[in-house]
């Protein structure tokens, strides 16, 4: 897992150097009308494409939406996907349910794209536009290289096909401030210290950082066992924050942009509870990230912090956290 | 809580008098071409949203997406919902969010139903169609009557727009089966001895029971603090299963159905990793649901057993679960 991390750097300068091509292939195969985007993921996949549906839906202007695999495995939809894009992430390529319900959106008339780090895949198969991801093999369980390329092809296909918030120089800049981040492990395995015995971690985003929330949530209870869970910063007013009591931990992920005030407030709020706060964010005191990127982009070094987190808080509780006990690399759900 | 519960029958059975009327309203304002469903709610809101994710898509064979608030209320989206029907939920008509969610979507051309509690609320004045759930008053922090509603609203919902897999004898039957459940409170109390100094829960459904899993886990830590959370069986695969070590307590949802067979193979799963099993569903020997419902239906009944669960291991840890610490009946997320 830290030799996979290590290498986000250089994934990510690749992908930016492929923008140009992958986005051209992405605008030529959009479908005019476009009604709407549809979205086919699981695990760390589908957080990104959680944000992936942000992105997307504030650059096309047209809905968008995750789909809910089991219409199409178990139910057999016959939904009309004619005149959607139907976008499939998979790290392997090879979960089956992914491949068919990609296939069966194609056969339904969707345009299909595939993100996926092994371009000789099944899902491959089912996509007329395929970003390869080209982050070299992932061995550890717990996806980090694939993650944040996954995350930044997301935002290639957004400005493939619209306006977006951030610019061709958050692209050059992404990669150095990755590599800022992963040279900087001290806050990090400061931060596990202080969580070794926590029986639960709440993670928390608005709007980009939602998904980035969502993902260390999963990062945190793959490598560690603890029942982490992610929400967005409305959804946990919205009733889950009653289990947060004192000293109770949570990772709150923010950035400068619209979402600022919301999160700022809420940890007014979570601190009057008496919460632990770890925040990860541009500025802040135990998890930083490197100023300078637009606020979608500083999910990419943001959910970097969480991996490390996740990771130096399994090794502090005497976890291997490249193999958590009971997992495998592909999961074939049907 | 325990009141409002007990109503569940005549709220449910009075909305199945008015099925007819409502169906005719939606269908008469039904876009067409149809492009697609977009659904906009929060909290327990959000659960049976999610349950209406499954029913409408099935139903219309249209993709229905869940919307993202915080693009319209943090980065003002400019999306294009033309050819959409927007269908908004709130118990009380009132959290600004999604009011403001609903008009949005409304400017920007979609067709708006509002699902509430509140028939005079400023979420009705943004809807064409007004489903009035005429649930009355819910002075219980955890909604619970008003869920049941809501879901029941959703499937009404499905059957005004295409085809549904269930009849009017589901309909006729439903309240009988809830009034069972609610008869029947010793399972509920016996499940909860157990769970008394449970660090979290994992609750697990599929396809149409999904949404009940969520909504369980929601009402699990709203009343005991309980960091409880729910998943789809195939994403509880994907990475979280983790978490489920010697012990550790599951609630799982099933129903005869095309879901049943993906949740007795996950429930072999977590019995070799040692899970507390507590199945919820027809012949299960934990918490037992009435048969003869078709599966969709099943989570209603399925979600009265949650409610019980959550109400007796309040009771057991000592809780008021009427009015859980720190959370109000609206929460006014913007």
């Amino acid at each position: 897992m830290h030799a996979e991390m290590a290498e986000q750097p250089d994934v990510l300068a690749q992908l930016a150097d492929r923008r140009a091509d992958r986005a051209a292939a992405i605008a030529a195969a959009r479908p005019e009308p476009l009604h709407g985007i549809v979205l086919v993921a699981r695990g760390s996949s589908d957080q990104a494409a959680i944000y992936g549906r942000y992105a997307l839906e504030a650059a096309v202007g047209r809905p968008v939406a995750l789909a809910a695999p089991s219409l199409h495995t178990l139910y057999g939809s016959e939904a009309d996907y004619r005149g959607y894009l139907a976008v499939a992430t998979s790290q392997s390529g090879r979960t089956p349910e992914i491949v068919s319900v990609l296939g069966a959106m194609r056969e339904a008339g969707a345009t299909t794209v595939a993100i996926t780090n092994a371009g000789e895949a099944p899902l491959a198969d089912e996509a007329d536009v395929l970003i390869d991801l080209r982050a070299g093999e992932e061995r550890a369980v717990p996806a980090t290289k694939t993650f944040t390329a996954q995350v930044a092809a997301f935002a290639l296909v957004a400005e493939a096909l619209g306006t977006v918030p951030w610019t061709g120089r958050d692209w050059e800049r992404l990669p150095a401030a990755v590599a800022s981040v992963l040279a900087d492990d001290l806050p990090a395995r400061e931060a596990a210290e202080g969580l070794v015995d926590a029986a639960g971690i709440v993670s928390v985003g608005r709007g980009y950082l939602y998904a980035i929330a969502l993902e260390a949530a999963l990062k945190l209870k793959e490598t560690t066992s603890i029942l982490a869970q992610g929400y967005s910063a409305a959804d946990l007013r919205h009733g889950p924050i009653a289990v947060i009591e004192r000293d109770f931990p949570v990772l709150a992920f923010d950035a400068p942009g619209p979402a600022a005030e919301d999160m700022s407030a809420l940890r007014a709020e979570l601190a009057e509870r008496g919460a632990r706060m770890l925040r990860v964010g541009v500025g802040a005191g135990q998890l930083p990230v490197p100023e300078g990127l637009a606020e979608p982009f500083v999910a990419i070094p943001g959910v970097v912090r969480a991996q490390q987190l996740a990771r130096e808080l399994a090794l502090a509780r005497g976890l291997e956290p490249d193999a958590p006990v009971g997992l495998r690399k592909v999961t074939p759900t049907s």
